[in-house]
């Protein structure tokens, strides 16, 4: 498009926006209202698309080929503790802490509505539902990470901070979105053997498979510990890790006798039939053995993708380890012009953070995607 | 198998049983446990066969052979309300009172939690999730249906029941599972009239696409009614009608002010891509119409079937206007062994109801499968 024509288009999309209240309109409904847009590349979107490949691959062999899709599709499920022997099989924790959800997003859901009420303390910036799904009448108190610091998580002020709140629970997102900022695991067990007060402390774990503390990029998670702390919940999305968002899958890790309360009285068909497959790869050391292929390649270009970003000039990239960057904008640049900018003229598309609580400037999210991609996006963004 | 062996597999189902406590052994376990028996039909299984086919030719046609299918899997889905938009234009009521479900069972569960306490009354024989979901605090009264009166449901009878125990809320399936009892809709709207006080009025009409009142088989909902009501709540399975299990999809319709507090605080992205594949094509008159030509078909079979399941001498059939018919065996035969050697000696598994709450007898409940598994069916069970 030429830059008169782009202009028009971006007068149209802020239009949109009018419409669409407070928040920037979805992707979807502006290439649905924009047909002349063409996506190219949603850097939005967090996940690995080395693993999807491999999951479509075998999905593709074992359904597809076979007819055994229609069996999947057609019949019902196992229930949710069957499905969790497969998730035992893949962390090496006990199927009875094993609550398997409809997505990350329902074990969050389940937790905040059965488990958290009081002051629940929430780091910000963060993904908004931490806050957006608690139950009437739970507090929400934040504790901000400071730009001036690179959001570093500091240990000894947070737990001052929890204490001096007299908070009951806690959430922990690590690595956090939407900065990427990684706590160690060391600096995690002081942190739990210090919130042993706590009703609650939730450990969101979804970006974890994109941390690494070695050179290996051997995986980090504190799933093993789930006995050793009964307050600790550890939350885990799949999409992310292994790039099928729209299966709906994800799991937590708690004490037993939570997990038996959830099932007690509910959720005991949440998981469908492609989900449950899905959790039956997860469950085979074969394929995971392939997936570590795959995720330690995508680490690899994640890294490089995040050093070549942080080569442009006027941009300044916040340190992260996981699959995504925030970066800050030169000041007087609005990240909504940006994002938009970037999506008309390049169809290249990245996160608006203006809705983020937290954030005090012009930030935008920018996704690792295949290394090609990954080089489009930064040729897009200008040499270094 | 001959006799001998078969008195010996007998034998290990039973041992099977005595492991798995009051229940009965799912047919996973015993299938996976005693790999001698070949399960050739399973009319345990409610669902519409013609459907399944009608639903994957399109899920070949649009997805598989396209390539479009791993957009499906890899990326999120809408969110609840537009997924909502394709079942408006279905049922022409307005998305604002639609909340879609992971399963009919997730909507289940949202209502009883979040809208039901005190006194709930259930209609037995029953599903049971209805009674074992409630909130604790919530007092289960039960209104059994009598086997005398070949489980009719007598309207006043129920009204003053309702009256009499001061309940709060009730649920009514239609037509009910197991005995597949139909309330016609003066009926219904007779009732929905007389319960106006009542908190929650909860319909569920999963099994609703295989009752008729006229000779063409024209479908009754009550989801037209919605506006009129506020205190109902319509659920809907598409298990059974589309035969789809595995994909879990649902919806409840109620009030708007009900929707809104649902979705305030969770179940925004509860559908799976091929969820919400699925309700486009519901949404689309085109595929309603094949639809419309399956369902009749099916409801036409089972018609045929359950006229000859009555014929069989020693088996008393219940009547249904659902896709399955409740038999009751001679006196002295037992429900798990009959259920038990038909799977062994036929490989025809049928539902034993004798976990059923307010059933006095030896029951099971036959599925309507396609025509020539009926067939198949109704030669096993012995000549009329």
């Amino acid at each position: 498009m030429n830059a008169i024509m782009n202009n028009s288009v971006f007068e149209r999309i802020k239009a949109l926006r009018g419409q669409s209240g407070s928040h920037s309109p979805s992707v979807a409904t502006i290439l649905k209202e924009i047909p002349e847009i063409k996506l190219e590349i949603d850097a939005c979107f967090l996940s690995n698309p080395y693993a999807t490949d491999l999951f479509l691959e075998h999905l593709d062999q074992d359904l597809v080929r076979t007819g055994k899709l229609r069996d999947v599709l057609e019949y019902y499920p196992p229930q949710n503790r069957d499905v969790g022997k497969h998730i035992s099989r893949a962390i090496n924790v006990s199927p009875e802490n094993i609550f398997v959800g409809n997505g990350a997003i329902e074990v969050i859901q389940a937790v905040l509505h059965s488990f958290v009420g009081g002051k629940l303390c929430v780091i910000i910036p963060t993904f908004s539902s931490y806050y957006e799904f608690v139950m009437p009448g739970t507090e929400v108190v934040f504790y901000k990470l400071k730009k001036e610091s690179t959001f570093r998580f500091d240990a000894e002020d947070y737990l001052s901070f929890i204490r001096d709140n007299k908070v009951d629970s806690a959430v922990i997102i690590n690595p956090n979105n939407p900065d990427g900022g990684y706590i160690n695991r060391e600096t995690l067990e002081h942190l739990l053997r210090n919130m042993g007060g706590l009703a609650n402390v939730i450990l969101d774990e979804s970006f974890v498979d994109f941390a690494y503390e070695d050179e290996a990029l051997s995986r980090v998670s504190l799933q093993g510990y789930i006995n050793r702390y009964p307050n600790l919940t550890i939350i885990k999305s799949m999409s992310k890790d292994f790039g099928i968002a729209g299966i709906r899958a994800g799991y937590g890790i708690m004490a037993e006798d939570r997990v038996r309360r959830l099932l007690s009285n509910g959720y005991l068909w949440n998981v469908s039939g492609l989900a449950d497959y899905f959790f039956r790869l997860y469950g085979d050391p074969g394929f995971l053995e392939l997936y570590e292929t795959a995720r330690k390649k995508y680490i690899r270009h994640t890294i490089d993708f995040i050093g070549e970003l942080s080569k442009r000039k006027g941009l300044k990239v916040y340190p992260s380890k996981a699959n995504f960057a925030l970066l800050e904008l030169p000041a007087g640049t609005s990240s909504f012009d940006f994002s938009m900018r970037l999506l008309i003229e390049k169809g290249i598309y990245v996160r608006d953070c203006s809705d983020k609580i937290g954030l005090d400037g012009q930030f935008v999210r920018i996704a690792s995607r295949t290394a090609e991609q990954n080089r489009r996006i930064t040729d897009a963004l200008g040499q270094d």
